[in-house]
């Protein structure tokens, strides 16, 4: 095998993905939904803003560093939870977790992946894991993961509110392609339970109040669009919101979290973090977020990619692409800190 | 023959259409008026809309039923008028007619197709039909028609008002193709009256005020676009209004019906049906329409497309999908039932 | 040779054109200025208007004549003046000026075409023809060139004002191909006069008043875009403005004619015909030429497309086809007549 | 070799040097930062401006000269500095030198260009060089660069301020290629002085400031792009601001300098010379730019291009043709010297 030592840009990263991944797990990873148009409209959502940047700044010193939940991170990125990871690499959330871990950013953990939460934690007892939920079961049910969570030493919970119904991922009905089939879902009694149960597409803000009477820990809410439910977020409880369309693999046609970003730091004030991904590649992709107000973001194909690259040295060399990339820009737009990128600093433009 | 049954994706149903048809047929299908730009106009008018969802509301329990006239249909759609059906399937307007009766959607017949409306209404006698009438003769000719509908129990009567005379289709003009030589018009006497008349080309508010005055089964009018002529026709007695560009097959450069459904129902007010078609191929699309204010979308295209792909198997496996999309759709828009569809959740975007 | 008989759409014409032109000639005919930016402007400001038509308004009779300068026109088109017409058909002007005497439209007559003004004027004794000229001379030349142009029974003059220089016609430059050493500019003495002078650079407004008071025939300006322009024009006694980027072969980068109609019609008032040309192909861009109020358009590349593509009878199918278009247009729109095409009927669209 | 007398357009230019240049020399020539949306969008800035001309204006005397510190140009264009240049034609910056004085214009000499600065001042006594400086010392290394400036006779001296690090050249990485290992840096004591120190990141308005004290020689700041910035160089004591991204080599997704003319304008006032560069191919662009209110355009890669094309005499054709060009826009803009142009001629469209 390469090691991923000879991997200079991310784009080798994507070149060595796809030779190594069989097609349909290439389809599975990198498809949207039906037309595919909500996964596009995330890449043209980071190119309609070009940057106008300041000089003669005194940029010799930088720093990539922030902090989310009172914990710091290296970078403000993190790595978004993936269902599957035990696809692109046999040591699936393992090879994510260490990563992270080595890189100093947080790592989601799915509740669908490989392989189960407690494993992860203890081989990466230093790794910030913040276990993301989907609600495949009772009241009871739930208490019982977030019980786990706790256990594990989780830095926070996140509960998807995208996903009350699975979006239609073409790609994989034309392939006859299921995941489901594919993985075990190890953190499931049962390990099959991906079928969407009632009780998610049912989820409703009451089920949040619950959730938020449930554990002390932070809580995030992901795939929140709408300012008004960002809003209601944080009257609910909720600690950060997570603006996400998924990876354009939920709503064709979706928005682009990138694009409510603005609204949704209006609605819940400037304390609260807001995270957001969708088809964030880049260093200047993440100084564009922050620009406009977000506290960091996630980064979901670009993470499954890296792994299928390179298993866990992969996502290392992806994340210091992206610290290097990130520092570049920092250094470029006339910023010493992540703190010092804003909106003065973009301008529309036509991607 | 393939079955439709391992038709999974309304992509598959191009493909095998495409295989299936010969080429000037596909060409005749599937093409505009001269350079097409009406034609690619609809789909860009769609991919135009973004959505902005919302999230947590409980959407376990959805319904895309909706109502026309007073009659359920179990999806805001419809088959419309299509006038050579009997090209692309040799059942024609039976295996369409079937189609929409089990999937609980309305049928236009165009006139122009085969067999006889008569043969088609005994042969689907549950069957929500709606004669689309192109005046081929004067007003006693009009008066049997309208008789003819009513004998064959027809839900309404849809006079087509975009065709004076027939778009300039260079697809057709370049293979030398003549729908009128390849089918027979077997609902009229002569079976071969397609020739435009004086008498559609002559059509005005008083013919409509004359048809208006010869039944009392609904009355819908196709091939509006502009909100006065909207305006005018809910004054002169339309119970519908059908916003149609003619899927870009008649004037060229046309603007999509889809752009203007909020004009018009500003210009008619809340309560009477408005129809629109053009490009429409997925629930996403639909669930568009009906945010911007139409009462349901029309399948011409798609129709006849999934009649070449599987006959009349074909139209029912893509009116399940359109109705599994739909809901789908519903569910990540947050809502549960077609009515709660609105303009809130929309965005323009760039296509 | 092929009749033009077979010929169906506008399309087939310039298949066949460019079957039968040497590459170098086609390249002439159909390139443009440096990056050819303003040719396809021409194209992408007709693509960017989508119409919004009327309905029921009985339009079984209709009618696409107009007039200029008192004189009737079957159709609102005119041929263009093109410099090099024997390089399409040896014929030349002989043959454009036959086929728009046929088909009722006027025929501008540049100075630089073949055979001389006096010979086509004899040969189509009916036919309305307009003298383009470039100045080439003093004036005195001038005043000889009117002289003749009244001799020849011209119905008026036109002075091309946007050709100070050349434009730098790349694809000419890169063929080492010259249109002035191809044919022979038999209406001047020394037949190779095609050298721009000093008088075509100097040109100011004092030679269009000079030009005025040469003769009482209708003196067109063209090749005006700033309605300040427009304006002057009128003012120093111009029957006519005519708008024109010369078809995107003079300055790249310029804006489309079509853009500036109603600024020009505005500057000059009702009264004064504005004809415009630049990338009419169909019976729609005329319409929509019309509708923001110019009085006729102008064919450059596709008359010499036509001739190309059969001579005579080549321009002649063209300039039916043009007709039936816009026949076409004028019914689907709703219209009797190219008078009742107004903006109303216009939306702006995405090209 | 071929002489560059036969070069007839730019286009001929790129062809040859992609001809002549190994792959990863025309990538390192041609190529941007990162995803190279900084470098595309240079173009589709001066594509998203067309002209509106005026005509009739006595266009028969032109002239394309103006004046940069007091000095007369041939052409209100410069040779922007270019660090390898001995990359594309062994003479390096002799052979720019040579045609820069040649045609009439400045050739800024970048610190990191071949042979030394002193060599090209000694061959090339009569040319306006600008000696373009890369902090790479301390404030005494800095006192002995632009005393040796001086002493070359130097006509200003350039700070560029765009660079506290390299943008991520991706072609490069990907070719591991650098331009470093090349190419000697002669104009340094150890000639390989490419590393970017920490006085160069560490640049500040202070240095700016310490840099007017040292000379009495006209100062540029190049690389500014937000009007604020402008503002600052000018009370800081520059005598010009030098719009730029760079060519999209720093920052990916960096506007265009284009863009910023007409603010940086109104930010410094009338008087000083704003300079700008990015994406400058043709008379057409450096008509666009002065219109804005630039006072002269700068030629970098189409400079590398020339170099490889034709070596010096390479330079001077692609400045002879820009030259007519822009006479050519002049006379078809109804200018008659560059002082003329002015945003009136300008209007946004569609690139
Ligand atoms: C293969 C795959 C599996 C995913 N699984 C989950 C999941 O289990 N839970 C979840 O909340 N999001 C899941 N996502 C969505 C990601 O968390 C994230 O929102 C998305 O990928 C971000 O967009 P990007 O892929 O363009 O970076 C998944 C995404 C991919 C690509
Ligand atoms: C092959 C074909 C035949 C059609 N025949 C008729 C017809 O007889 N009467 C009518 O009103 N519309 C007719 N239409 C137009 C359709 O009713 C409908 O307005 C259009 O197809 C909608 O756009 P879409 O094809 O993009 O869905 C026809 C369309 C097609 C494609
Ligand atoms: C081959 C060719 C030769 C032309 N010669 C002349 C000419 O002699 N005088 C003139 O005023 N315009 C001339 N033109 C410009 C046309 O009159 C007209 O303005 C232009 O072609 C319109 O644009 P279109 O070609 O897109 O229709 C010429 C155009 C072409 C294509
Ligand atoms: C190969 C190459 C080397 C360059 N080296 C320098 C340099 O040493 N110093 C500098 O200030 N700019 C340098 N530049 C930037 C140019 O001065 C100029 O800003 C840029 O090329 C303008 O854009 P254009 O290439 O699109 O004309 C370089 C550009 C290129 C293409």
């Amino acid at each position: 095998m390469d090691t991923s030592a000879d991997i200079f840009t991310n784009d080798e990263i994507v070149t060595r993905a796809r030779a190594r991944l069989a097609p349909a797990v290439w389809d599975y990873l990198t498809g949207g939904a039906e037309s595919e148009r909500a996964l596009c409209g995330n890449r043209l959502a980071l190119d309609s803003l070009a940057f106008l940047p300041r000089v003669l700044r005194d940029v010799a010193e930088r720093s990539t560093a922030t902090s989310l939940f009172g914990r710091s991170m290296a970078l403000p990125a993190f790595l978004a939870p993936i269902g599957s990871l035990s696809l692109f690499d046999k040591e699936g959330a393992l090879a994510s977790a260490a990563a992270a871990r080595a890189a100093g950013v947080p790592c989601f953990i799915s509740i669908m992946s490989q392989p189960a939460l407690e494993e992860v934690a203890r081989a990466e007892p230093d790794a910030v894991l913040i276990l993301q939920i989907y609600v495949r079961g009772d009241r009871d049910w739930l208490r019982q993961v977030v019980g786990r969570a706790e256990a594990a030493g989780c830095a926070a919970i996140c509960l998807t509110v995208d996903s009350a119904v699975y979006g239609r991922r073409e790609r994989d009905l034309r392939n006859r392609f299921s995941s489901a089939a594919a993985v075990d879902r190890v953190n499931f009694d049962d390990r099959k339970s991906v079928q969407i149960t009632t009780e998610q597409a049912a989820l409703s803000w009451d089920d949040v109040a619950f959730l938020r009477s449930l554990t002390r820990l932070p809580l995030i809410l992901k795939g929140i669009l709408h300012p008004e439910d960002a809003r209601l977020a944080a009257e609910h409880g909720a600690d950060a919101v997570y603006l996400s369309n998924h990876g354009g693999r939920q709503l064709d046609h979706c928005v682009p979290a990138l694009d409510q970003i603005e609204a949704a730091r209006a609605a819940i004030g400037a304390d609260k973090p807001v995270l957001v991904d969708g088809g964030f590649l880049r260093g200047t992709d993440i100084a564009k977020a922050l620009a406009l107000g977000a506290t960091a973001a996630g980064l979901g194909k670009l993470q499954g990619l890296a792994l299928a690259a390179g298993g866990r040295a992969g996502v290392e060399t992806m994340l210091s692409l992206l610290k290097a990339e990130l520092s570049n820009a920092l250094a470029l737009l006339g910023c010493r800190t992540v703190a010092q990128l804003d909106a003065a600093l973009l301008r529309r433009t036509q991607p």
